[in-house]
């Protein structure tokens, strides 16, 4: 049995023992939504390998053509610092010569220093779905791996379906486990591919594989979420003496998503005190890069981050303030479970419902303005986000509102860019059902010594309403052509009875750079949008140092 | 020390001593971008009473005054099968008589037979936050719990920081424990109110507690999902001892939200056998209904569904077809961790999507429409409802659109109780911030061989053209005079790269009698809206046995 080597240039600890594998480019793309071209896992892979992580699952050439090319043009445009490149696989077919097997030899041309290999540890698949004898099964993998291992790769092996094998037949999932090692696998990692187990059980299944296999055998944990517990059944596996865990980032994956490495990493070098992301002086990353990474991947999966995501999401410290504030703003880590900045996040603190003085004196720090220094102003903008919120306004997801009321209320007015005379907006169908509306606006304003009057045409009225006062801003105002509407959400707010309800806007502008969010209200949703539609200008110009003409 | 009772009409078994205490009203609504009327949260209470929760936790009264609401109303409007309303408070402030304290007062105002108290168990909490002494800190506990026993309610303690404190300092801990137990707390729950626990951790303080409040104290839990694990630690809880659960449906709460009670719910009922909601034969709820209510739930609170939420997310039991398609086909339960019916969700394949025919069947059968003797029509309807929600619509919480598509199938075409010829809206303000705005609308449709053209105004382009919708009806068919639109809802949909986004609108209406919910979908915001108003106007008429003039 080979010991696993320390991935280099990881600091020579006890950790460097330990693999952190990443499956993100192979099993984390199996999700729904998810289609990553040779491109984007070329991109990722160097965010895994600046993140820290040992090994980066690049894919299954031989079997899927994309990933094949991927291969060669990894060990051709990248150069990662600590990891390695595993490809994945399966083992040799019923039958043949795993030197005869096209798929093993495809394993072996992809180049990389390591071949996962997938085989099956429950008798029932092996019976079922190879239709084949446990013998042969076995067979299957002792071939495989011996012939890599020939081949000078490192050999890791998935035992899929890993748990309920065992917990329907463990002697052959004992066998085959003592089988590739003793054929020269590295690792054995042992899979809860239907993501079913509970941490207990899994805690109880590694600990008696570990007495077949012997206690320094190295283990490793693939878990998936279907139960909730992906993230405890990986720890629970470490704390039974797996020293190899794999997930993928942001928790991707089929169904439920796999074990969220991001998590299993943050949990164990914070919480447990293990060192096991790779580290260099002159290239820090880990941890402290983790929210960036987190966020610059779902940038290229275009999955939408999880704001309520672990250690990275958007709310992971996020505080809705009022009652804790002040207690927050003295002792700060009385109310959070670790510090955020430790993983590259940063406490929030939420405008909402409650707010008090404390939090939008915090908030106000955030956005850089000092109101500590202006009582009067805090006050007077306490008062007025006070009011708003009782109108239906929320500026918890809509900091360029809430900083262009401070501006206002610190100088007096909102920057004067242009003076609204009126705005018009029509959507029609001539038709019965199928027949598709056409929406169009008209807005009349006053900028730069103009009067301008502007049409737009647009899918929906405030679509149309957005083109017009684009059209007509810009020719006062080019710098607004690169600003882009990129989500725009509607709720409509029940009010007490006896009063109509309320229509609350967010809409979120981009200039390519930054982004931001803006909120209107009011009893239409039009003129709601309105607002929201002209803060983001108004934000935007101020934001670019573009002065009012 | 007061045993837990039974919650109504629970099946008589070991589980009714179990509490599952559904805090989604109070600390789920702490989450980013959840607001909640009083009408949402007594829209809410409902469905966690079918699912069979024992406790709804439903607001804090005396500090929120939409929760004082939210009370007062449900003690009249609410028929609960088997939940108990739970009014959620803190202790006294410090140097006041518990009976002096006007929010404890508001707890008893509130009538809700539960009070849960929020403690601080944490000292240096009771020392910083509350700046008193640890010794006021116990009697602020012993006071308020004795109180509100005295005044006849049953009183939970949910020991706020719990965790942290006892590995800070265990002692005060422990005392704050048993002097809530001898104050005749029927509960204590043990909060890890920063979500930092992971479940080792959870495991072991939780078995010293016992150790001192005595082996069948009631003990609960109450986790946050900070480093991932709140599902594990809830379980690991209940593992050591602990006979309560917290927990907010979709794991809706602060940061990273609550432990999801769906998932713990779930893993004790489906993996660890233990009955823990309550049934009632002629109400089945439970288990079978969790994916229906989650996703009904995440409708009110405008939340989009969380695709990879374990056993209810729209991925839960999706598998990539091709390697495996035909073997998931013959042996599906060797490739999924438990029957997604048990919880009412389907396996989908994402090529060929089996999805949807019996819970098509079991809605029809809800609507008074037995599907299952007519396949030919079940086909066409579970093509069309799939084909429906790939572009945007869903029927979960929109029956009079779903029945309206089956009646269509069925009989062959909608009923054609008007023909729309064409409609226009017109929205518009002449003036700056401050002017209102006005909007109108003009219908011209044919019905009872008349061609009408009928104009109407609103505070909003859906509201005029719902009067001019109703003023042209209402010549022809006067019943429609009757009904009241009650709830409108828009979500934009997020939709594959390449295309628009689209909007969905939900309306709710009512004819005073029964409330009845239609859905529209479209590029434009005021399509969409048109088509659910139309629908509604029909459904209505068809409801009320109103024949096609």
């Amino acid at each position: 049995m080979t010991e696993p080597t320390a991935p280099t240039s990881t600091t020579a600890v006890a950790s460097s023992l330990f693999h952190v594998y990443d499956t993100t480019l192979r099993d984390g793309a199996q999700q729904e939504g998810i289609n990553l071209s040779v491109a984007d896992k070329l991109t990722i892979a160097p965010m895994l390998d600046e993140l820290g992580v040992g090994f980066i699952e690049g894919g299954w050439p031989g079997a899927v053509p994309k990933d094949t090319e991927f291969f060669k043009r990894a060990a051709k445009e990248l150069d990662l610092r600590h990891a390695e490149l595993a490809a994945f696989g399966a083992t040799r077919k019923v039958g043949v010569r795993a030197s005869d097997d096209p798929q093993v030899r495809a394993l072996l041309d992809a180049e990389a220093p390591v071949v996962t290999l997938v085989a099956k540890f429950d008798v029932r698949h092996v019976e079922r779905a190879l239709r084949t004898t446990p013998d042969e099964g076995l067979a299957m993998i002792a071939d495989t791996v011996a012939f890599l291992r020939r081949e000078g790769r490192r050999v890791f092996v998935d035992a899929e379906h890993f748990f309920d094998g065992y917990r329907y037949d463990a002697d052959f999932a004992r066998r085959a486990t003592v089988t590739a090692f003793e054929a020269g696998a590295e690792v054995v990692a042992l899979c809860d591919t239907n993501g079913g187990m509970l941490p207990d059980w899994v805690r109880e299944v590694v600990q008696e594989v570990r007495e077949v296999a012997g206690p320094d055998a190295p283990l490793g944990m693939h878990a998936h979420n279907d139960s909730g517990c992906a993230v405890a059944n990986t720890l629970a596996a470490v704390e039974a003496g797996c020293t190899h865990v794999q997930g993928t980032v942001n928790g991707y994956g089929e169904r439920t998503g796999n074990a969220d490495l991001l998590s299993v990493v943050a949990n164990l070098e914070l919480k447990l005190g293990r060192r096991v992301l790779a580290r260099s002086d002159d290239a820090p990353g880990g941890m402290a890069e983790l929210t960036r990474i987190a966020h610059a991947i779902s940038e290229i999966t275009n999955i939408s981050p999880f704001a309520r995501q672990p250690y990275v999401g958007a709310s992971a410290f996020a505080h809705k303030a009022g009652i804790h504030a002040s207690a927050i703003k003295v002792d700060p880590d009385l109310y959070q479970h670790t510090d955020p900045q430790l993983v590259g996040n940063d406490m929030r603190m939420l405008v909402s419902d409650m707010a008090g003085r404390a939090s939008i004196e915090l908030k106000g720090r955030q956005l850089g303005i000092d109101l500590a220094a202006h009582p009067d102003v805090l006050s007077r903008v306490t008062h007025r986000v006070k009011d708003a919120e009782a109108n239906g306004y929320t500026y918890e997801a809509a900091d360029a509102s809430f900083e262009l009321l401070l501006v206002e209320e610190l100088d007096g007015s909102r920057p004067a860019y242009f003076r609204v005379e009126s705005w018009r907006t029509i959507v029609e169908r001539n038709g019965g059902r199928g027949t598709p509306a056409t929406a169009e606006a008209t807005v009349k304003l006053h900028a730069g010594g103009e009067r301008i009057v502007s049409t737009g045409e647009g899918n929906g009225p405030v679509n149309a309403l957005d083109h017009a006062l684009r059209a007509a801003l810009s020719r006062v105002y080019p710098e607004l052509e690169a600003f882009e509407l990129i989500d725009f959400k509607v709720r409509i707010l029940d009010q007490m009875q006896g009063t109509d309800a309320v229509t609350r806007v967010l809409i979120e502008s981009t200039d390519g750079q930054t982004s931001w969010s803006t909120v209107g209200v009011g009893p239409n949703l039009i003129e709601a949008s309105w607002e929201a539609l002209t803060d983001s200008a108004i934000w935007g110009l101020r934001h670019h140092g573009v002065p009012p003409r």
